[in-house]
């Protein structure tokens, strides 16, 4: 069809409304929850309503060469849904349906459904979907399995990709397939669910995704101690690993506390140089058992306040507080967002080099982290209108890439490689395994054409 | 080097004594537990004694086109350990190292170490490695990796894959790659290790496996309940996952119970149709608890008597009692076992349809499952020396697995594919789902040489 754009092509193989290239609406896609600066401009948003217009997509994207962007809620931290020139941007916010099955319990949900909307089907069945990040209120299952999503129950629990039982995807040559389904166990072929968990759009689009449930936990109790510092706090945190089985660890330094504090008013202790955040859901008197082990060894590791409660509004309200880091912190500045992760003897060790490293480039490094996994959240607070504040912020943020690999660790824990973190995916990995990863981004989309620039550098 | 044969090459390549020809040692490495009478015959077996060994044999193969089998202690039930004709046994029994890391909570192993040897080493430290596969006292971890084999106690704790946090593999080029390591979480890059696991041998050879440990569980309590018949003990098993987290929940039919009586003499109810093994591992007296409401849910379920002990002996002697059903029921003829999954409310229309299997082709079939994960084993006794029997066995098999998946059920749910069931992957995956699984066995390996004949036929 010379003459014709490959756009308007695309809008006479869908429903009307499918296609979108007003300027205004390809604006509020161009980014995600990262706010990268350096995102491109869609030539059109795509909002297919099931999976075989998933497919005409992007059977109609290899034919005229257009990369494809899938975009869940666009949430994501490491710029993994953010634009590139001329590509379209494949939002699956429109599938969005959840069914349960109690009796096999799972969960069959859209890739567009969001996180909470999956728990919240599940509790009618008195079942429960544990995986929650942080952003469940507002992030999509297709999103969480695309970057395999932690959050704050994950210690226990595990993260996304344990839940997942069955994916349908739709391949980079327009196949849908499915993999796995309703059994919990399964080992006929290869594990390519697997493999398109954590694959953050760069495999193929997931249509659908078939999660594991469990039945509800006993309601948990609350802990938070108050420590002089977050070196004591991260050693609490070994202490309580190596005995006992928390449903959740969290920690927060001084800097996030009072962000929080100055959104919500809560009453956090301010002057705390670090607070540790532990649930137990053992059953019964189990759970008072383990909130006062948490109770012993963080006293003995200094803790200079603790409170407890077994209230559930009580403990739902820290927890929110927890939560509420990330967005309160956004009103105080720019941010560059860390996800290193180390080794669990490392954590008080990346903790003080985090410090040091604030102090040499003379910014705020506030620290939130799934401690009981050994991940963390540096979040570097700066000034993207000042040249100067930009630049030591982005110094910063390699130095602590560096003192991450320097511990052992990873550069991402759970938000993924996206395209913010790139740069230091091969010295990550090293030479072969990237290789690794190139020779099966190739098998499976050979043109190049599922989220170009995300995870690998063109 | 005309006129040499290759597996002289090979020997002057290692250091002495690893590469065997003696045909009587030979022998012993042929066949894997399933004792497939069709087995080829190797023209060597080799036994590195660490990755460049292994490196060596790998590169070896790919220059002189020889097929190599890795295997681990050949306990496998699906034929994937088998030899074919020429090829290289590629044993890594005597790459057996483990060494535990407390503070980090993980296990370094060579893959030939075995199961119970990773569990031994972590109870010193306190620790616990979960993955019990029956066979966890003669089965190497590189084995339960490759086959991500499953246990008792997975029905709480999951599969062998859930505690993998690093793998070293030798490529089918020789290239020896590190994926994932000491750190819970960990999503930057594809998630290529969870390939490897489950893979059987195909993709790579795995020369270390780094896992996660636990703190140990709190002593366990144990019921033992009959029932008349295997539909009403089903029906009872769906009735306890609906709400219950037991630690194991295994079934019986009459037939096991009736052979490991006949070894082991422990005063089993012979006359029962089927014994339900209910384990909890919850804390204190939850534990207590639990297994009170799950003798609820028996004697709801038309259980005739139920027996509950919280002595660890008695407990463990009734797991051994489950653990010994097939080295007994070996005792009474040939062996065609099965390894069918369905989804949990399909578990009582599997175990009725084997039944009817069963009378239809005159043959006695015996069952046990890990029936908590709808993952059972239907053993079908016969005669390997008389023609007539073998046929209405091979047929029966063939039964079995169309009823699986008239279920919506799996073909393998831990064994793996192997060779036995490879005939029936194409049926179960689909025609896309199996090119998928092609391309990326094409991708690893473009010579085809690591374990041929394994999950695809050639
Ligand atoms: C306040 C806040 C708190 C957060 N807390 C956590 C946390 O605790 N833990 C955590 O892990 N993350 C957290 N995040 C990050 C983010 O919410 C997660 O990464 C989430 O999984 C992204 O989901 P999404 O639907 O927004 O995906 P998007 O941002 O739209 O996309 C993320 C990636 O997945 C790909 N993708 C999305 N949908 C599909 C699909 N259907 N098929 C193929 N690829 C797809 C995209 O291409 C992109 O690479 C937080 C974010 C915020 C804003
Ligand atoms: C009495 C008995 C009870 C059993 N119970 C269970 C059970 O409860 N759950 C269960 O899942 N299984 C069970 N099995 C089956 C078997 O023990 C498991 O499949 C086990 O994981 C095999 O380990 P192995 O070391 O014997 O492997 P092998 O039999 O030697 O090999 C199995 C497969 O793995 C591959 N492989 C082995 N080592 C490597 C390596 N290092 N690198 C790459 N590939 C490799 C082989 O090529 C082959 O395909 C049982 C077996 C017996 C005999």
């Amino acid at each position: 069809m010379p003459g014709r754009d490959a756009v308007d092509v695309l809008a006479t193989l869908l429903p009307a409304g499918r296609v979108i290239t007003d300027p205004a609406i390809i604006e509020g896609y161009r980014y995600d929850r990262a706010r990268d600066a350096r995102v491109g401009r869609p030539r059109a948003v795509v909002r297919p309503a099931g999976t075989s217009e998933v497919q005409t997509v992007v059977r109609w994207a290899g034919r005229h060469g257009v990369p494809v962007i899938p975009r869940g809620a666009g949430t994501g931290l490491s710029g993994g849904a953010g634009a590139v020139d001329g590509c379209v941007m494949l939002t699956l916010e429109h599938m969005r349906a959840v069914a349960v099955d109690p009796d096999t319990r799972v969960a069959v949900a859209q890739p567009g459904a969001l996180n909470v909307e999956i728990k919240r089907a599940a509790a009618e069945h008195g079942l429960w979907y544990p995986p929650d990040p942080s952003s469940f209120e507002m992030s999509s299952i297709g999103g969480n399995v695309a970057t395999n999503a932690g959050g704050l129950c994950c210690v226990k629990y595990g993260v996304t990709g344990d839940y997942v039982l069955g994916l349908e995807v739709v391949l980079a040559d327009g196949t849908a397939v499915k993999l796995g389904g309703p059994r919990i166990k399964d080992t006929a072929g290869l594990s390519l669910m697997k493999l398109f968990v954590g694959s953050e759009g760069c495999l193929g689009v997931i249509t659908e995704v078939t999660v594991r449930l469990l039945p509800a936990p006993a309601p948990a109790s609350t802990l938070v101690a108050a420590f002089p510092d977050m070196i004591r706090a991260a050693d609490a945190v070994l202490a309580i690993t190596a005995g006992l089985r928390p449903s959740v660890l969290e920690l927060m330094d001084r800097t996030s506390v009072n962000a929080v504090e100055d959104k919500l008013g809560m009453g956090l202790d301010r002057e705390a140089g670090a607070l540790l955040l532990v649930c137990s859901d053992a059953p019964g008197p189990a759970s008072a058992a383990e909130i006062e082990a948490v109770a012993q060894i963080c006293t003995r590791h200094g803790a200079t306040e603790i409170h407890a409660t077994d209230d559930p509004a009580e403990g739902e309200a820290l927890a929110v507080a927890r939560r509420t880091v990330l967005p309160a912190l956004e009103q105080r500045g720019d941010l560059l967002l860390e996800d290193v992760g180390v080794p669990l003897p490392a954590l008080s060790a990346l903790v003080e080099g985090v410090a040091e490293i604030a102090e040499e480039y003379g910014l705020t490094i506030a620290l939130v982290a799934h401690a009981g996994d050994g991940n963390t959240h540096p979040m570097i607070v700066y000034d993207a209108g000042a040249p100067d504040s930009a630049a030591r912020a982005a110094l910063a943020f390699d130095a602590v890439m560096d003192l991450a690999l320097s511990l052992d660790g990873t550069i991402t824990g759970e938000h993924g490689v996206g395209r913010l973190k790139r740069g230091w995916l091969p010295a990550y990995l090293g030479p072969e395994v990237l290789a690794l990863n190139r020779r099966i981004k190739t098998a499976l989309d050979p043109q190049g054409l599922l989220n170009p620039g995300a995870v690998f550098e063109n």
